[in-house]
């Protein structure tokens, strides 16, 4: 059984034991034969799957209830995976949701590494500077480049933490803000154990 | 006795009982005949003041050694001005700054609301939102407009509030953001305040 994370730049696939990806530009997914569990927040290539028979959406197989119309399916995937946590997906944007005895309690969304470095690029070019993720949270910043990242990392981790719940690191920046979480756990297979929960969901 | 604090895009002045501001394009600071202190961000126009005898630098005044080099003195001076406070100035950038007793603490840098929509609008057209600074920062959200607005909003929140301090709220966006941080104090007039108590030690 294959399954599928698309997003907007790729194809994240798990094949129950390894994940790779493959680039959205020159990847034919009419290539793949066998099935193919799949949710997509993409959605023009979700509208063309809908024309392959071995692609199957899942995301017609959540209670969506508990969620909210505009919300990205892969935060919804990644909240089924858990009963209690705070999961922050780190990619292009920082998703931070908040799930209680396997109840969504709702999450916020604060900008990526990227566009972070971008928006203080833009107010300054004094302000540009990469993020050190070495940053002690615990001292007030006396220099340009530590607060700028205590600008961005530390309003963050106050919020995150102030949860008290078990933090769960996920997405492409998963490892850097491992620095900043440290107690955090990173699960880079999040999304596709909450796809293998709601196909087990669905078969019984 | 004319005071003038120096941006990018302004000159603003305080002449004692009310303030306004001057655009720097169509500016000439030689029309003032008067003595004028002044601090500035703008190094060019700083520079330009330099060559006239009325316009008196007021960052040489003042002891540094509790600062740090590439600190803007608009914050210096903001800081001067109060014993024990969390300064927030909302401007194209959010500076924070933490004073006890009187001394400088550290401070970080945030940005301002322009540059943070810009921001999630640069990472997906579906999170191109204008804040909604009414936003219940008790509850997570469940809709993308207040995702974003408590991305942006609770997470300073969160930081700002750890230091148990009195908030003091300056800068062009202050007013609004006295809607999130309700017992801080709006002071539109603070780096004027910092600039005169430098000028009363400056005399002694």
């Amino acid at each position: 059984m294959l399954l599928c994370d698309i997003g907007n730049s790729s194809y994240h696939f798990f094949d129950g034991k390894k994940n790779y990806k493959k680039n959205i530009l020159d990847f034919n997914p009419q290539e793949i034969t066998q099935q193919v569990y799949f949710i997509s927040v993409n959605a023009k290539i979700k509208r063309e799957l809908s024309f392959l028979e071995n692609w199957i959406d899942l995301s017609r197989s959540v209670d969506m209830h508990n969620y909210y119309e505009t919300m990205g399916v892969d935060r919804i995937f990644a909240v089924e995976a858990l009963q209690n946590a705070v999961i922050v997906d780190a990619g292009s944007a920082i998703t931070v949701d908040i799930v209680k005895s396997g109840h969504f309690m709702g999450g916020f969304i604060y900008p990526g590494v990227k566009a972070m470095n971008k928006a203080y690029e833009n107010i300054s070019p004094a302000l540009s500077y990469e993020f050190n993720f070495d940053l002690d949270l615990e001292t007030l910043p006396k220099n340009s480049q530590d607060a700028i990242s205590f600008g961005f990392l530390k309003t963050l981790y106050s919020e995150v933490t102030s949860y008290d719940l078990p933090i769960v690191l996920t997405g492409g920046y998963a490892r850097e803000f491992k620095k900043i979480f440290k107690d955090a756990r990173v699960d880079e297979n999040l999304i596709f154990t909450g796809m293998q929960k709601i196909i087990e969901e669905k078969k019984s």
